[in-house]
């Protein structure tokens, strides 16, 4: 066996943990874990404020894998450091996050050691990575939660949030243009709670990073306002420490470390090869490898027991010691501050106060209206009253989407307690941070036109995959957007933005559905929200004529009608067009028909409701059935089951005028009527 | 009237015809023309290489607007110089790009002068801009397509190709991470003719710029490897034209030229206001800006003659000299150079060499079969062989996605004439990339794993919108990349690239498939392409038992199974569960039933064809008739018209291996077997 100390067995440990799992999957990444083994062992072991037995503890330090391809490194660090499981009701069980057994079955189904980490699945996770740079942003919004949450909650003697957040990041990870944007923001913000790991490697999966990647990273964020420090060997334990000792004592901005690495460190044939970034390294190469780290090269998934009680003895002790004088400040807090310490407690478990809605209240029916972005800044501005833990903000376009929030101040270097945040022109980014600070259990809204939802998409996915509540408010959400033309006009937005499973979206009617939608909305504790709100003005529906705006939540509902549930026209429709469809109803009303209006704010809340309630809604009966949306019509003839027509948009739209649009697309009332008139007429003649 | 020099009447002629443009049409963006006009003035005037009456000649330099809001700045010139008007076919008109008529009905339906430009609707727009930072990313690829011309057709005594390119980009194009990705590999590439000038006005939406955006930028442009130069006052000509002096003199690298400026210039009441990025200036307002340019204050839309003959006598002169002597250079070098001027021809309006697919040959039918992604490498390799101008690369996966061209060497700033592009993890760059080669009419592929086609949304909708052709190689394309996760599965991938307008998607389920569909795909001159191929091998289906591959090109075929139309069971499937219904066929012919397989290669193809082809495919009296693909299953309801079932992937995939996933979400031979059996007998049971 080993004359190693214990620190380079423990190292070796998450090496040699990382080569056995891959192997036994027969796929996975063992390279990077094997060189970065040494910086995780520094953090977890020497620098971190982390306690295992409380993985959720809300001022835990974050440890962020950016380079989720090397997810056994964070594996072995939440195998070997003994962090417990959590239930999804955030109750922390006696369970290992990650066991030995969860370790020999990475990568296989319901294994805790999926291939790439992810969050809500194991424990110890705090954010879902794979998608490269999206950590690095993600860990930005961390960091600026808990900037926030420090100046909102700490008091004088009561310093209850004062985490730091660490990420590790790759060559991927730095060319991203996610974390360049996410970057940028935080140096602007000065977040010096934020210390980013980039593993230097210069191995990318075509070979050496110089055939793509030669600008100087270290210049460049030096550029955004970072401190930027170097560790020329990732095995120098002391140079490490070093270097988060540093970044400890950087108080006016955020902390770049690069670290030189060997991929595969220790494999005599594949260090410092790609072959060793994406493939198991073969048996004969672990053997070799582990006779280079003194390793007992028969052994599989070999832990020493000296490394579980280092490790105990090291985080383990130090994390315990942290959390419990906070808990105990904590009980100190409550008493003296009951109210904030209450908001600390539902926050935490994604609850509201009980009265979060008192001013939501409805709006006046009203026919000249309010465009639907103004309807919902009023109805946010109202909810963040009663919810102090919203907090969000707009890609440099909150003029325009409405969701400032006008009572509060800026979050900005000088003032972290400010609930307006303003991401600049970073759609990307912006998306990412939401997803840190959910993660860090605040309720963020982001803002921007909804065609360039797609600027977001791959951040927006993430949170449909981890199931955190974050809310995008999309505004501009048609071709209605008119002058501004095809780039600025969404047309398949709503449609891809349905695709995503787990995400609901929304595209309501009027204010009081917006103010229904809101309702809802600030309830979700697991689901991603996209609303598709309308620049232009949508007349505020009387509910004394029309149903109440409460059936939003049922994600259609029977608007206008009689209750036969055989009309001879009925018009299915969402956003800026029912309005439309209740003109065409009245002219179709005074040509003797009966008309039926249904208006379907959300296809996800509808697919859940029971087929009873949707057979009604659908209007099987009804003689013509007419989807009326603008916007791609793929999808509608599954959700509303065959309609006789959907006046949707199939094409790019134009830059016009936005009546002169809906002159040329048909979205006029004369077109609707001509429309359910024309097959009327022709299943009439069919008799 | 004015005693300015002309100069000066040409710049504030830029100024007014903008102003009075957005005024006319109550809509636009006024203060970035008049801020920038000084800088464009030079440029077109005096710096740039452009031939207003040709303005498709190869070899000019390239202006791109990358503040697309800012467009009537480039109307302007565009009038101003006298642009021509280009046929979709390529040929030179006498009409002007752009009236003075068109100016008057600035963002109005089918106006030449529409919100944000557009490329191939406005002739001499070199690219659709709007969403910001794409103009940045699209120059970078247009200045790469410059040096590989260059280094691929220019001789000893034949310079053909030297252009630059110009590109204005603002505070938000500097922003967003696609021009940072950009600006690093452009860097990296010592992209020598490429000059950005960064508009810095220290105005956004939201206010003043330093509310989100106070990094370095010149630092951060020094990082990438760019020259920087700055110029402290926009209307300083003779600085900007020593910086355009220095970019020239510059061959080594980019040029980054920054601007400080003065949104809205002139205008009393609004200069350096944001009111003045994004409404009209107001009437009033307007008057006192002419009075401040001493510009007749009761004339809109005027232009002095002088300053038309001015810019005949400046830019037009220089451009006609350059491009004639240019013509006369090519005709010589068609002499000696016959083959290549030939190439260059073709390429000009994007055409192919007659036997461009002399190298596609099938493949032998195989059991065992082969992998999309490399049946896809193969036949890339044999198109490129006939075709030199095949360029492309990958987002640092080309061993994954099989996409390197194995006789060409690398694309490197000591090589350009090389063809394999190494983008980096640069996903949305090399998209925007991509359209900055077909814009100059190389035929450009770009390659990565398809979950990450969300990365490159906005650049691969942007192509889909100038109907340019693209194409993208999407590998790992279900959730049959196992391992890796629900991170790097694609679900809904397929759904949203179907939901892009004009964008011909393709899921070929075999390598004869694989093809044919680049035989069809290399003849594209105005549609993008995106491909699902598969990780996983394919069996090669033996095409004297099925339907000839030839049907790709119809987007739907009968693969298999007899001529009557009302089999027991129709199976509609693409890609990789293609061969999976053949081997359920089978099953299901052995238990005595007919059954036919329909192979569904590309959506958008199929709904081109004649209704009568389409029935026949749909198979509609088929008694049961049964969609199967690993992916979101909207929208093939209305694509097969009502199937019994919809064997897909409606929620986020897991890690496993594949097998066991196939078992898991039901793609096997037994599931697809028992469900038709189960629906038959249902549907027995109810005669």
């Amino acid at each position: 066996m080993t004359t190693e100390p214990v620190e380079q067995k423990s190292v070796n440990a998450i090496r040699t943990l990382s080569m056995d799992a891959v192997q036994a999957a027969n796929s996975g990444h063992p390279g990077t874990p094997m060189a970065m083994a040494p910086v995780a062992y520094t953090l977890w072991q020497n620098v971190m404020k982390y306690d295992a037995a409380d993985p959720i503890w809300p001022n835990r330090d974050r440890f962020v894998l950016s380079i989720g391809h090397a997810s056994m490194l964070l594996y072995s660090m939440l195998h070997l450091t003994k962090v417990k499981n959590v239930t999804e009701e955030y109750e922390v069980t006696d369970e290992p996050a990650v066991s030995l057994e969860a370790i020999r079955n990475f990568r296989q189904l319901e294994s805790k050691c999926p291939g790439h980490p992810e969050y809500r699945w194991t424990s110890g996770v705090e954010t879902t990575t794979g998608p490269l740079g999206q950590g690095v942003a993600t860990a930005v919004g961390m960091a600026l939660s808990g900037k926030w949450l420090g100046a909102t909650y700490n008091r004088p003697d009561y310093t209850l949030f004062d985490y730091n957040v660490y990420a590790i990041a790759g060559d991927g990870c730095m060319m991203e243009g996610v974390s360049s944007e996410a970057a940028s923001i935080a140096g602007h913000l000065k977040l010096s709670n934020l210390c980013v790991v980039y593993d230097n490697n210069s191995i990318t999966i075509e070979g050496n990073t110089n055939l793509a990647f030669t600008e100087d990273v270290a210049t460049r964020f030096t550029s955004y306002g970072w401190n930027v420090t170097r560790v020329a060997d990732a095995n120098d334990l002391a140079a490490l420490q070093h270097a988060f000792d540093t970044f400890k004592a950087t108080t006016d901005r955020p902390t770049l470390i690069i670290v030189d690495s060997h991929i595969a460190w220790g494999a005599p044939n594949k260090q410092d090869t790609h072959g060793a970034h994406g493939a198991p390294l073969g048996d004969e190469e672990i053997r070799l490898t582990k006779k280079f780290y003194g390793w007992p090269e028969d052994k599989s998934f070999y832990v020493p027991d000296e490394v579980y009680t280092h490790f105990e003895e090291g985080m383990g002790k130090r994390g315990k010691a942290s959390r419990e004088s906070w808990m105990a400040l904590f009980e100190k807090y409550k008493a003296q501050f009951p109210e904030e310490a209450t908001q600390l407690t539902l926050m935490q478990k994604r609850e509201l106060p009980a009265d979060f809605d008192r001013f939501l209240t409805p709006f006046e029916a009203d026919s000249k209206g309010i465009p639907g972005r103004t309807a919902s800044g009023k109805v946010l501005n109202n909810l963040a009253k009663a919810v102090p833990w919203v907090v969000g903000g707009s890609a440099d376009l909150a003029p325009s989407t409405m969701t400032r929030l006008t009572d509060d101040t800026d979050f900005s270097a000088d003032n972290y307690g400010g609930r307006n945040l303003h991401f600049g022109v970073r759609e990307h980014a912006m998306a990412s941070i939401m997803n840190g600070m959910a993660l860090c259990k605040l309720r963020p809204f982001g803002s921007g036109f909804m065609v360039f939802s797609d600027y977001a998409r791959p951040a927006i996915r993430l949170a449909a995959l981890m199931e955190i509540p974050v809310v995008h408010v999309f505004t501009h959400d048609s071709i209605s957007v008119g002058e501004d033309g095809p780039t600025h006009q969404p047309v398949e937005h709503m449609l891809s933005l349905r695709a995503i499973p787990g995400l609901i979206t929304f595209r309501p009617a009027d204010a009081n559905e917006i103010v229904e939608m809101w309702r809802f909305v600030a309830q979700q504790r697991r689901s991603p929200v996209a609303m598709a709100l309308s620049r232009q003005a949508l007349p505020t529906l009387d509910r004394n004529r029309f149903a109440s705006a409460a059936g939003v939540v049922k994600g259609a509902y029977v608007l206008y009608g009689e209750e036969a549930d055989a009309p001879d026209v009925c018009f299915f429709s969402t956003g800026s067009e029912v309005a439309l469809c209740i003109d065409a109803a009245a002219a179709l009303e005074a040509a003797g028909h009966r008309v039926r209006v249904v208006s379907v704010p959300s296809w996800e809340l509808f697919r859940r409701q029971l087929e009873n309630y949707r057979d009604i809604v659908l209007t099987l009966k009804a003689r013509v059935r007419i989807v009326v949306e603008e916007g791609a019509t793929m999808g509608w003839n599954e959700l509303v089951r065959n309609p006789d027509a959907i006046i949707g948009v199939d094409s790019f739209g134009e830059s016009a005028p936005m009546n002169t649009l809906h002159q040329k697309y048909g979205f006029t009332k004369e077109n609707l009527v001509n429309t359910a008139t024309a097959i009327l007429q022709q299943k009439n003649s069919a008799y």
